[in-house]
């Protein structure tokens, strides 16, 4: 990278704020995939003043800028394959207000989530989305892939808690959307076309979400099917009987004997398949009254066994099960692949029996869990990534997952978003149209193709 | 109009889904608001196929494209101001699939609301956003303008119900966004950018709609406030409890006033404010538990009554004071501005206050009532418009009435959209950089400018 930048990058984001040895450029090569291209400098930038100027001097020298939170991403979106400059956000991590009275925070877009979390949750307020990487994973980052999670089912995704975004655009000016508004029908909807456009369309420093009462109280319960498809009909029945549980996750058989093998937490390996549902609320006994509802609509579409938690020490080690999936699929392989297709919830046992049929072909184990009311399931493949033929094969079988959800009338992702990794499979899942339109987008937001190049979109 | 292109539209289209004379014109001149404008032309299809015609043949000629539904928005967004074609999309109404596996519903977009809320509801489905116009209304114009209404607070609005949309873009190709996914992160969220674009974008014909289970079970409360500070505490002591109410309704002594001396339901005449708040769900024990939790907050923050409906006779005359605004405002003056400006909810008793303030310094009747949850206010003004004096006050008073609910942190809707009458204020709403984002998003997406020309932005 030419000197003069370095300098002018200093210049802006100070001395500390710049970071160009190839030690500490490797540190910023990579995400949550197998991917990995170093950037040609990182800035650390400490204000949205800052982040615009850096922009600027891009724009003006036409240097691609790939924003990162703390790299947690699962589709290779925070990859610098074209070089350029890194903007990694993770100085900008203050909460700059709790409204009480209104039920907002304001937070810099660097902020891990669980620690926002953590801050509402002392004033009794509550941020629901959830997703795994809850304690490592930026709100920036959640915003820009509109992350979900287990509590996503009953309360929403990232981008139903955004009310105000502050972005930077490819020019370096300085964009304010939304405000403390819980219904605001002016103009086009910008909080939205920014949520989850990763990086593309403009870089995220401030967030303004809304939030929720914290819920006092929960109840948890693990229910076995010994056939999978009563598991997805129980799904139905209790969405259908007007239940919205706050968690309605599945666990197919190969994630129970994975999570059983590592725990030893005395899960059945009898069984198709597991559901977890937790109902929760401000009121014990109407919370009470849904889970015993809950359990009665699992007995009647043929569950085994239904364990409701008796007290909390019961309910974490429900939750350990669930919790521990991804620390037991390590253990079973050197590696795995995580995919988070999505398809019409009354699909779940067709695409759980062509997974199935994939990992039969391919010799190779793929253990399924995910989350059954969303109709958003994680295949995750057991491989060996020093075994070329093994890694081929798993790129034929992520390959041949995507086209069974495509084929049940479902998407590519839930929540990982596109990132580099499902750039071959957008023009199948979307068509033509839809993919022109969205890059006219691209196109009038950021003309010079600056802003995360080579990403969401094919070729 | 050139004959020669009213002769194309009958071939499109049919000759009786072509209108042309100066009678059959003045028929789609207006809307729910005093403007009026005779487009050239209105074709009446009855496929999105001839949607795609008309407007390949408008972008052709260059003529203007107004889409409009039953005529209901109030703010003007489907009065042709500069001719052209005018689409009615009244035949296009079938009901196209009830999927009560997946809980959505697919329509054409000339469908009436609540015929589609009547469908669905005999399956034991729900969609719940109510706008005031839900009987004559159509689910397209809901979308184009993202409606909300009284139970938006709980269910959230039109928006959030948008699974996929079937579009016209501006040079006649169809474009198909989303599919049966709660979650779908794959590209930008195309659903949301077409929703509340006020036909300035594509002409949506299709819509694909989530559905909930109906709730059976409601229990209505009307509350009476000596004190408006003490209504307004109550909502967010109600919110702060983790109780979200199916509504929350406020109305102010101004509109009970207007109420009580056209239906002599008996209302309170000497108090401040009144709540109206549903609860409702599947469940009897928890909704009667929610509602009397709501009455115990309601006594604590001050108020003076507590009216819980014994049965569904009381409940149904509860409802008929808050459905009776607007006949009620009727009869009091010959005619009414509505708006419904938005303010952080902390901010609606400064709102309100300042909304009275307005009322006393021009001398018209300024009736208050809206969605307190939401921080959305409908204040009515009410005036003779025969009066050339009372109408350029009412002017006046508009524009301070949007500048308030800025001043407060609000916006300057919260349902109706931005249409033509509220195109001087964005600028000040939004900010120029907004402004110019969305420009040119417009500009990318409808080049020559013949969606709806001269709708939501400053010229």
């Amino acid at each position: 990278m030419d000197q003069n930048i370095i300098t002018q990058l200093k210049q802006i984001a100070g001395k500390d704020g710049v970071l160009h040895t190839p030690e500490d450029l490797a540190v910023y090569s990579y995400d949550g995939t197998f991917e990995e291209h170093c950037p040609d400098v990182v800035v650390l930038p400490r204000t949205t003043e800052q982040v615009s100027q850096i922009v600027k001097l891009a724009a003006q020298e036409h240097l691609p800028v790939v924003t990162r939170g703390m790299g947690s991403g699962l589709a290779a979106a925070s990859v610098p394959f074209s070089g350029g400059i890194t903007l990694s956000m993770t100085r900008m991590n203050r909460i700059l207000e709790i409204d009480e009275a209104n039920a907002t925070v304001r937070v810099e877009a660097g902020i891990v989530t669980a620690d926002l979390q953590n801050a509402v949750e002392k004033r009794g307020l509550f941020y629901p989305p959830d997703p795994s990487s809850v304690r490592h994973s930026t709100i920036g980052g959640n915003v820009a892939c509109n992350a979900g999670g287990p509590h996503c089912l009953k309360y929403g995704v990232t981008g139903d808690y955004v009310l105000g975004l502050t972005v930077v655009l490819a020019d370096g000016r300085i964009l304010r959307t939304g405000g403390k508004l819980i219904k605001d029908v002016v103009g086009y909807d910008l909080n939205a076309l920014f949520t989850g456009s990763e990086g593309t369309l403009g870089i995220i420093t401030e967030v303004l979400l809304r939030l929720l009462a914290k819920p006092t109280v929960a109840r948890t319960a693990l229910v076995e099917f010994s056939a999978l498809a009563n598991a997805s009909r129980t799904v139905n029945a209790i969405l259908a009987a007007g239940i919205v549980p706050a968690t309605l996750e599945i666990m197919d058989e190969t994630a129970l004997a994975c999570i059983e093998a590592a725990m030893h937490l005395g899960l059945p390996l009898d069984v198709e398949a597991t559901l977890l549902i937790e109902t929760d609320g401000t009121d014990e006994a109407s919370v009470v009254r849904e889970i015993e509802a809950v359990a009665g609509i699992c007995r009647q579409c043929g569950a085994r066994q239904v364990r409701v938690a008796a007290n909390e020490a019961e309910r974490a080690n429900l939750w350990k099960a669930r919790r521990s999936v991804s620390p037991a699929l390590a253990r079973k392989a050197p590696n795995k692949l995580g995919e988070d297709i999505t398809v019409p919830r009354s699909a779940i046992p067709e695409a759980i029996r062509r997974l199935k049929a994939i990992s039969a072909k391919y010799g190779l184990p793929i253990v399924i869990f995910g989350h059954a009311g969303d109709g958003n399931l994680h295949p995750n493949i057991l491989f060996d990534k020093r075994d070329p033929e093994q890694w081929q094969k798993v790129e034929q079988m992520v390959a041949e997952e995507f086209a069974l959800a495509l084929e049940l009338g479902g998407t590519l992702s839930g929540e990982h978003g596109v990132g580099a990794l499902k750039r071959p499979y957008m023009e199948k899942a979307l068509g033509p149209v839809s993919i022109h339109v969205q890059k006219s987008i691209k196109q009038a937001l950021d003309p010079l193709n600056i802003l995360n190049p080579g990403k969401v979109f094919p070729d």
